[in-house]
């Protein structure tokens, strides 16, 4: 039987044991912690970090990938050595972990993109703001998330902090074009070692505080020469950065038509929660069929629509579980999945995915489930 | 978190996996031996025809369910007696138990079924024989499934072993009149403690050898009449028998248009496979909310049509895993399961499930699929 081993016990290593279950393919998690949200699958707890650590838990399956993209390349790269298959590989990785690494790789292939630049003194940040309208989205290369290690900023003067401590960032920070847009898109697709290649139709993610909170499929009012060219920039995305496995590549729409790449994600993506039950191949299924260079599977809709509403944690008790009673009552067609995570006010704790032929009625019910169990 | 323990670590054991992990429920299983179909989820191993040991398994969950009807009675008494909540119950479980029971019950509900006779003597059956047409299928009260405990006669002669032995079968057989019938059907349908039913489509099954083969979703050409017929039977069957949980009710269409109530199982059942990728809430994900006293998911398709396919085993070495690359390469759309089981001629050890709005699409590519796992 084959064997996939995910390193990182978060929600989306939890997400790929169904699929793995399924399949009869034998998941393996390798986790920071007791308890983590992988728990069932978790064969292994230890730090990844730690290339001895890695090693243990890499000879117990096939192939290594992730639940998240922080493993140390020097340990990736120690095992690709040794003749561990890793997807996607430490190439490709080296990407996702430096975003300055990223733009320089994207605009060598030619691929679209707000204006950057490399920034390692006050002097060319306020040169890269002036020449931009008098304002810069300022990112740290490395360790960003979710909001974190990015900034708004309209002077050199408010990143004094970072450009002060730029070894902590790599040397270097990454400015970029404020974009003008009218909404937020994202592109999921998949890849094989061996080549073959898939994409989802485009999404739109509606973003709050910086974190994703709804997510419709396909993207409202999209061209099919958007979809087109969508998936052909994440084609030429996956194949320039020789990426394997799920990636999610997020764009810009911007109020002058252009699409802009903004993030890249290796990895099975909240974009893509929604092809649970809205695709016929899930992004989760897709993932262990390309890390294990499987044939890769239909990503048509299962319906004209699919909503996804995200599940933030709203304070330190409500597990959403407890709302199910009334929840699942008055929203029968909603899918409801929480991660078996600590409740933490703002932690991604869960969502609900709703699929139907009418889109509205997609969003009222999967808004309407997910209000009833932020309730509680 | 509510917990759900399941006696019995089969493929239905774990087919309530992923739809646990989707909502968030702690799913555990007592299964009979290490290495079972639903290893991931099993917490305890040991024999379920021992109280002390079902009694510890009980005392790590919130209900008791099952994978298979097997758990004797009176390890179930004693735990419901200790408050214990155990869905199905007992009481209802003793009719799937029993086929005489079941029959006597269902006949004074006044439900549709084949003529039938509790045969104690050479005679009686020889009787039943003479009045229904020179032939009999006769049964085996308790123990039968997949065909076995099953035997067509057409004298008493055909049964003098089962005659002789009728002790080791509670004391009598059941014999049934052969009904000749144009199809089987399936009518599945899920019942809370507190009341609340809900059915899904009847589908159409197709036999091979006593074994299911494939099913059809929903059963081709069934009036609104029918299908609101057999969904009224399941709910006085439910109702009648005070079944919690998942139950089949497996009919036959007989060619003068009745519809008569062969089997029951008071579980998610083969025939109700095809609602993983089928139905809005599969029938595992049905079970362990009915169970657990939470609300019904919707019933509805999520396509026009469901093919479900089995996969029997051919020999002792194909465990159709290793014909991923040609099926899963051939046949994109098709939901590949397989249950973790060794290799074995005949044995049920997956099944292929393709949805689709054009039924002649979907039963070839299941059939399809089917064919390139099943060449190895």
């Amino acid at each position: 039987m084959a064997s996939v081993g995910v390193i990182g016990g978060g929600q989306l290593a939890r997400m790929m044991t169904p699929p793995a279950i399924n399949l009869g393919l034998d998941l393996k998690v390798l986790s920071e912690a007791e308890g983590s949200s992988a728990a069932l699958a978790t064969t292994q707890v230890g730090d990844y970090t730690h290339l001895d650590v890695v090693r243990e838990f890499a000879q117990t399956v096939d192939v290594i990938t992730f639940d998240h993209e922080h493993v140390p390349l020097p340990v990736l790269e120690a095992l690709e050595s040794e003749g561990v298959k890793v997807n996607p590989p430490s190439k490709a990785l080296a990407f996702a972990q430096n975003k300055l690494k990223m733009r320089k790789r994207l605009g060598a292939l030619g691929l679209p993109m707000p204006a950057w630049a490399e920034i390692q003194d006050a002097d060319a940040l306020q040169t890269f703001i002036d020449t931009h309208g008098g304002v810069a989205i300022l990112k740290t290369p490395i360790g960003g998330y979710d909001g974190k290690g990015v900034r708004v900023v309209r002077s050199a003067d408010d990143a004094i902090d970072w450009l002060g401590n730029l070894e902590q960032y790599g040397g270097s920070l990454l400015a970029e074009e404020k974009v003008d847009f009218v909404r937020e898109l994202a592109q999921l697709s998949a890849r094989r070692p061996s080549g073959e290649f898939k994409a989802w139709p485009l999404v739109q993610t509606i973003q709050e505080n910086g974190v994703c909170s709804v997510v419709i499929s396909p993207a409202p009012d999209a061209s099919a020469d958007t979809l087109e060219a969508t998936a052909e920039i994440a084609r030429k995305v996956a194949e320039g950065l020789e990426v394997t496995g799920v990636m999610a590549v997020e764009m810009f729409e911007a109020r002058d038509g252009r699409l802009l790449i903004n993030e890249l994600a290796m990895r099975p993506h909240n974009s893509g929660h929604f092809s649970i039950e809205g695709s016929v191949t899930s992004q989760f299924e897709q993932h262990i069929r390309a890390v294990s260079d499987l044939p890769l599977g239909s990503t048509k809709p299962t319906a004209a629509h699919a909503v996804m509403v995200n599940l933030l944690g709203v304070d330190d008790k409500n597990n959403f579980v407890q709302a199910y009673d009334k929840a699942l009552a008055a929203h029968p067609t909603a899918k409801v999945h929480t991660y078996g995570k600590g409740a933490r006010a703002g932690r991604k704790m869960g969502h609900v995915t709703v699929v139907s032929n009418d889109l509205e009625f997609a969003l009222a019910e999967a808004k309407g489930a997910a209000a009833v169990l932020l309730r509680g």
